[in-house]
């Protein structure tokens, strides 16, 4: 696949993709995918990734549930960042049970956790 | 700094950081960052990066004129990625003139470029 291969993947085969929830615009979360992820993602809509800890494909909710729908795939000037649109079902994108990956703000010299966690994370994976 | 150091740099020293538009949602650019350009950003509320091509010191603006105003700095729960609220002087953060970095989607397996050029890159850097 040509648009494939015009993407700048790193030495690992890989680059970061930005989901991004297309109603709120709220950033939700980073994660990697290789070209056998966005390949999947771009066929099925539903967003797939590379997990390096488990060196394997990751079909986001295919334990917790919580599918991710995209509506929009773009690529950066540099053509090394994915950025999607995406709907989050169930409203949880992190592992955490919250909302988005980015709960932690800086304040004061100090990382403050200013999300709440909506799921417990034991209910989520079972 | 604590906070500093409770982010997971790469072997490198590094850190991606997103930069996404305070009153449009739209993320507009993704670029690394050092401990250096991170701190300066914090200090300052001005975005400053790390340019790994040039090996230097960044700071967003300072040819083009279209520098960031930073009004919130978070980290994901990885620790490993650094998402941004920005004013975006100008209203261009891409060095080819355009409003956001992310101007190609995704269109029947072809990268589409989507956004307009609002300014010739040759007279935002002389």
């Amino acid at each position: 696949m040509d648009w494939l291969e015009q993407i700048k993947w790193t030495d690992d085969g890989l680059v970061p993709a930005i989901a991004q929830e297309a109603k709120s615009g709220r950033v939700l979360m980073v994660a990697w995918m290789n070209r056998e992820a966005l390949l999947e993602t771009a066929r099925t809509g539903r967003g797939v990734y590379w997990s390096r800890s488990r060196a394997k494909l990751w079909r986001k909710g295919e334990e917790s549930g919580n599918v991710q729908r995209i509506s929009e795939i773009r690529l950066d000037c540099d053509r090394d960042v994915i950025l999607m649109q995406i709907d989050q079902e169930g409203g949880i994108a992190c592992h955490t049970g919250r909302h988005s990956c980015f709960y932690q703000r800086l304040k004061d010299d100090q990382w403050e956790t200013v999300d709440p966690v909506l799921k417990d994370p034991k209910e989520m994976y079972r």
